[in-house]
């Protein structure tokens, strides 16, 4: 294997760079300018006619590693850069990765390619499906979970709601994302009184439910919010990184005092992925971002619920979450945005075993049958 | 005035809504469902039908206050969220802004309306223009600025070139934003050396230069480059927002023992500007949002450089940086991305004087004349 080329076999021990797949807009000349203009705007940040020679221009410069056109007017692009840009820390990754070329038109980051021992440079989700399915006694079917809403409803109600939800069954019992820390429900009140409630519930069952408080904070408190969701006994944490950054989440997975399960939403990351010319593929972003940044699911909509994504988006961030990165672990895709208990057979079929479901609203439609169509969603799934 | 709406005239002290306004696509009916959809997508995250009467409808749910046609096939809609929501947290305050929307077609946030007493709640920028001004004992021409580049020179370089700025004038000699903590330049190093340059250089001048190291760095380092920067003399720190997350550069400029001012860099935010269907706008993110999030200065790419921002843009981003917002602190445009000295008399005669200038890699064309290049872009703005 050629040195400083992106090797052809994974997993490679002797390379020093990493290399990223971008869609460049244009023909074959605009696509190369594209290319030796992203070179130098996510590294060196100047042109090239003001570089030194030697170990800059030769080593720290972006470097075109291969360029081929695509069906759609565009061309697709590997990029190498060297491991050592990045200093090892994930927000310099994500600015080498699409930082200053997001403001340009035409530059979409489509997947980093696993090929070099670089990502295992980061630690990754801590438990991944494996350590979450051990967490939750499920081996092999299909995890279900739900959200705590709507927001408004005092601490006593949401917990009702949520213990409810662990009555009949539900794996998972997250909160809205929107409950943060409202004068009409604290986030103290309402994470103590859902984990108690979600305890009470899982005891009744007998199975393990596990309660996701939303720990989305101001940058000062996150920190603070997770250790008091593990104090009082929540078993998994839901984290908003659009809003809190990545890194953020990233030091809640890596915190061995910790130790929770991290469900990840897209909430703040849309224009991301709204443009097809622009912005980060469905896969890199809510696939492989979100396993650098160390969740153990990432939540998305599902096609043909409240949110646009198409059937393809979705395949992409299901495929994302489990293709080969370093050694870091595979995550759950949890597709919800609006789903129902009548498109689960259609999502299995989907998705197959290795997702977990978020039906959210439907299971309240009737409230006085929680329970039942708790059960009825926990059937859907308990058959293989 | 009647309670619950918007009111005409600012400052209101007697709502507890504050409200936004935002462009939605389509016809009118169109647009009106869209609308109806963003009240309870960015609140309740369900169903109108399946929702508690009385508080929560009447309340919490976004409520749309007025719905006028554009010119160009859009509605613009303002709609109103109660104070409550958000719980005083900025994240909350971005999740409600643009959180679950952001993942849908068509929806683009415009600006917050100033209008309620509910912007003051957040501190904002420390300095703004009048304190940096006074920092740097410049009562009204354009400040200058320049970035220390390319990544992968050694510190003892870097430093020599803001050394060489701060002899030449330049009041505001910051990072490239892309120097984080590599090996072959690591953070302590660099700007330890650089901001002794700074002070070297600016002693000779008698001038006030300041020094803004890039702390962007992990969730969990970042408060300490933020100290370590302060510890070393620099006087300011390069964040970039869209990489740390808007709340972690807040909590720099709210630390009542740093006291430095921000200057905010749009790495990785550009996906949110770059369709004028979907997003943000460009003066609601780099003017009201860096502006709630305690930026002093708001660094963009200003038209015609290396990156694709109309003078639309640049002017809505001016004018985001000064807006009445609360009370909160106007702040600095700094226009950069490939500014060369030659387009200084454009860019004041666009800007006017409260502004930042930033010229990077043409300070640098001709190695030997830096000084000579600094000096230069000093005449450009001391004759008023």
């Amino acid at each position: 294997m050629e040195h400083g080329k992106p090797c052809q076999e994974a997993p490679c021990h002797s390379c020093d760079r990493f290399a990223v797949w971008y869609l460049l807009r244009g023909d074959e000349a605009e696509a190369r300018a594209k290319a030796a203009d992203l070179c130098l705007e996510q590294t060196v940040e100047c042109p090239a006619a003001i570089l030194p020679e030697g170990f800059i221009k030769d080593q720290v410069v972006g470097r075109l590693e291969a360029l081929a056109r695509t069906d759609g007017g565009a061309y697709r692009a590997l990029v190498s850069f060297p491991d050592d840009v990045t200093g090892g820390e994930l927000p310099q990754l994500l600015n080498v990765l699409y930082g200053n070329i997001s403001l340009k038109q035409g530059f979409r980051l489509e997947r980093v390619k696993d090929c070099f021992p670089f990502w295992s440079r980061f630690r990754g989700p801590r438990f991944g499906r494996a350590g979450l399915r051990a967490l939750l006694g499920v081996p092999s079917r299909p995890l279900l979970s739900t959200a705590v809403k709507p927001m408004g409803l005092p601490p006593e109600q949401l917990a009702q709601l949520a213990g409810r939800f662990a009555a009949g069954g539900i794996d998972l019992v997250k909160d809205d994302h929107g409950l943060c820390n409202q004068p009409f429900a604290t986030f103290a009140e309402r994470a103590e009184r859902c984990a108690e409630a979600v305890r009470k519930g899982s005891a009744q069952t007998g199975r393990q439910s596990l309660y996701a408080p939303n720990v989305t904070a101001p940058a000062d408190e996150l920190r603070k919010r997770a250790d008091f969701a593990k104090r009082i006994g929540a078993g998994a944490l839901l984290v908003c990184p659009g809003l809190t950054g990545f890194d953020a989440m990233r030091t809640l997975a890596d915190d061995d005092t910790l130790q929770l399960p991290i469900l990840a939403h897209p909430a703040f990351l849309g224009s991301f992925v709204t443009s097809s010319e622009n912005g980060i593929s469905h896969y890199a972003l809510f696939g492989q971002m979100m396993r650098l940044a160390g969740a153990d699911a990432v939540i998305f909509p599902h096609s043909g619920g409240r949110f646009g994504f198409s059937l393809q988006d979705c395949r992409e961030v299901a495929d994302g979450t489990q293709a080969p990165l370093g050694d870091l672990r595979s995550i759950f895709p949890a597709p919800g945005g609006g789903m129902s208990l009548q498109r689960i057979p259609e999502l299995r079929a989907f998705y197959g075993n290795e997702v977990i479901f978020l039906v959210g609203g439907d299971l309240l439609r009737h409230s006085a049958e929680i329970e039942k169509n708790c059960e009825r969603y926990r059937k859907m799934v308990d058959n293989p």
